[in-house]
């Protein structure tokens, strides 16, 4: 007889978004007459720019014909993107990442899943409460999480690094030993960013105890402040001790495009092995390359023209984020995030809980956001809202919430 | 400190086909003058179909405007794409397969790689000997395949089903217990298919044994033949024991743009639990969707014109199988496969190992194959040439080895 995962098991109900994307469905169809924004998941609104939209024509164009035609990418993505990659994000940030050391993928979802995998199972992980669902929910499906502990809504062998407006959402130093950090500044869901400084201390930190930190760079492209780190390379020893992931999703708009990398330095090597070929092996073993045409137009994403674009995109997205958090702040909402990242973090009114906030939003003001408690617990008693929308939409959806 | 997954490195040398590129990448160096053809790597050459290009063009268009722009995918797969999977390769073969247990991925390979973390790691899993690598090498970094005994070549915890002439390279059943069992039929490397009566057998023993058979249906378009199944679901009780691969790269070559299927079907239930439903978190948490514009690209298979011309594409490849078998038989080679597969399995001459007959027709006809040894220690005395390339080529390459 077969034996499935048993680990499956201790996961918590459903995929946090499935839920929300269930509640909101049956209150659609019990009121058809309503028209309900979704400031919930973190999905792109915008459609892609010419320059992306001319470059996957370009290549589409390419398969078409015999001599241009290309079939299996190589495994760990195409030289031109692997280039392109390493010359704008981290060269040109006076960071010395080489070619061979990107990843290419479909994403940074798949990626911050699939990372653990090149890890023993007996090592502690620790993560930010609140946290993004996917690094705790691969490593309880790993089997290192323990059990899942009711009355605490966490698991037993995770370490939690709380995040609250007491510490400003940057989570303190672990007190006891954990193998693999999982960090994401920009931070989802808080919205909150933390200095070069303060990401050096964990830098200093793995180091010191032989950890790892995966650094979630997905958000990068909000940063907005001085000092604010776009790499975690721009910290001294980074190199010895941290994978980065990257994303084309929110910079570019590609969540329906698939496209991601993470950057593997060879001088970080545990138990004498180094990471960067564990996960080169991961790679050719599991998968199988992003599309050409999809790895074309990552690389349009570096073009002086895509530049501009893309900044366009991000210059949209935050002029939604100024909206919502002048709006809300005006209103008597507590509110964090929004200035170099697309998340609001709003605390939620009258003590009340993140889940009947989230009815109340739906039901009162049809907005659709994020409870905080689907992150950790430390989320009990906030809300994420996030700047994707179209401006009409978000200033509705604000002006709604202010009347409530 | 962190540990790695020690598993890894039990991983034997590097990925067949990386070890291929860099011996024919060093011949190539040194002997610029001459021209390699490959047969090696079971890459497609023809360019995408006319349906399939006029539909991804029309994609990249709605991506380029805000009202068809579309974001994320659903986690499973578009709808569209699900129905004409269940229409066009199971109703319509009587095969009683719904879109609910249907889930759209980025190919065959990957689903090969991932379909093992849903099981836990104390099952014995059987794969035939030899057999496409990725079996293997996922569940040895699972740790589920014991030691790489190097005398035998084999791991100390799988269990090896021989296959060779001697059986019309159809395993036979496992004497022993084992819990998940690898099926490809039509095969690769050997390019062998079993009748349905056959198919059957395995079916009942997965069935009455509380087994799971992963059936790769990759070259199922390449059939050729009666009485051959094209899906392990015109089995009778397969939907109790097992779930089926597909993939879009061999068929409409899809390699470079990436999408294929499982089918998990909701009655396969092992320890009470749903194996659907464990498939969907694993979805749901570690993968992000096929990109939209690929999966129209899918649905376009089905279409009528789609139809067409994927067929074309099928005969145009079973051409070169069919040169090359008659080629070899008349040169004195003893030959298998090729007949419903793009692949042709060949006995090496003179008892020649694989890796020697692999360095003789690189050297000696400047054709690259692929060492059966390199598949598994009962592929050693043969090889794989596949039906890939052009007719010219294709030619070409039997003619040199008809000369030698």
């Amino acid at each position: 007889m077969v034996k499935i995962n048993e680990n499956y098991q201790k996961l918590q109900g459903s995929y946090l978004f499935s839920t929300i994307a269930k509640k909101v469905g049956a209150y659609a169809e019990a009121n058809p007459d309503r028209k309900i924004i979704r400031l919930g998941i973190g999905d792109v609104t915008r459609p892609l720019t010419p320059t992306i939209i001319k470059t996957l024509h370009n290549a589409v164009d390419e398969m078409a014909d015999e001599k241009t035609f290309r079939g299996y990418a190589p495994d760990l993505g195409y030289d031109f993107l692997r280039k392109a990659v390493c010359d704008n994000d981290y060269r040109a940030r006076g960071c010395a990442i080489e070619e061979d050391e990107i990843f290419i993928s479909d994403g940074a979802k798949p990626d911050s899943g699939n990372i653990q995998e090149i890890f023993g199972n007996d090592n502690r992980i620790a993560v930010c409460d609140p946290v993004y669902p996917v690094y705790v929910d691969s490593n309880v499906m790993a089997g290192r999480a323990g059990d899942y502990v009711e009355s605490t809504g966490r698991y037993s062998d995770i370490l939690y690094l709380p995040c609250s407006a007491g510490n400003n959402f940057a989570p303190e130093l672990p007190e006891s030993e954990c193998g693999l950090i999982y960090l994401c500044f920009p931070n989802n869901p808080t919205g909150m960013a933390i200095t070069k400084d303060e990401l050096q201390k964990w830098v200093d930190y793995a180091n010191e105890h032989g950890s790892v930190i995966i650094f979630d760079a997905a958000y990068e492209a909000y940063i907005s402040e001085e000092n604010v780190p776009h790499s975690i390379y721009e910290c001294d020893g980074a190199k010895t001790c941290a994978i980065e992931l990257h994303s084309f999703s929110k910079n570019a708009g590609f969540t329906g495009l698939r496209l991601g990398y993470a950057v593997v330095p060879k001088e970080l090597v545990r138990g004498g092995v180094s990471l960067n070929s564990l996960w080169a092996r991961r790679h050719a073993t599991k998968y199988n390359g992003a599309p050409y045409i999809v790895q074309r137009a990552g690389e349009a994403v570096y073009s002086p023209e895509g530049k501009k674009e893309i900044r366009g995109l991000v210059d949209f997205y935050m002029e939604n984020a100024s909206y919502i958090l002048s709006g809300l702040k005006k209103a008597g909402y507590t509110v964090f995030g929004g200035v170099n990242s697309p998340y609001i973090w709003l605390a939620t009114p009258d003590n009340m809980s993140s889940w009947d906030f989230f009815d109340h939003l739906l039901e009162d003001a049809n907005v659709v956001g994020t409870p905080g408690v689907g992150f950790g617990s430390c989320g009990e008693g906030y809300f994420r809202l996030t700047a994707f929308g179209s401006h009409e939409n978000t200033k509705e959806a604000v002006d709604r919430i202010c009347r409530l």
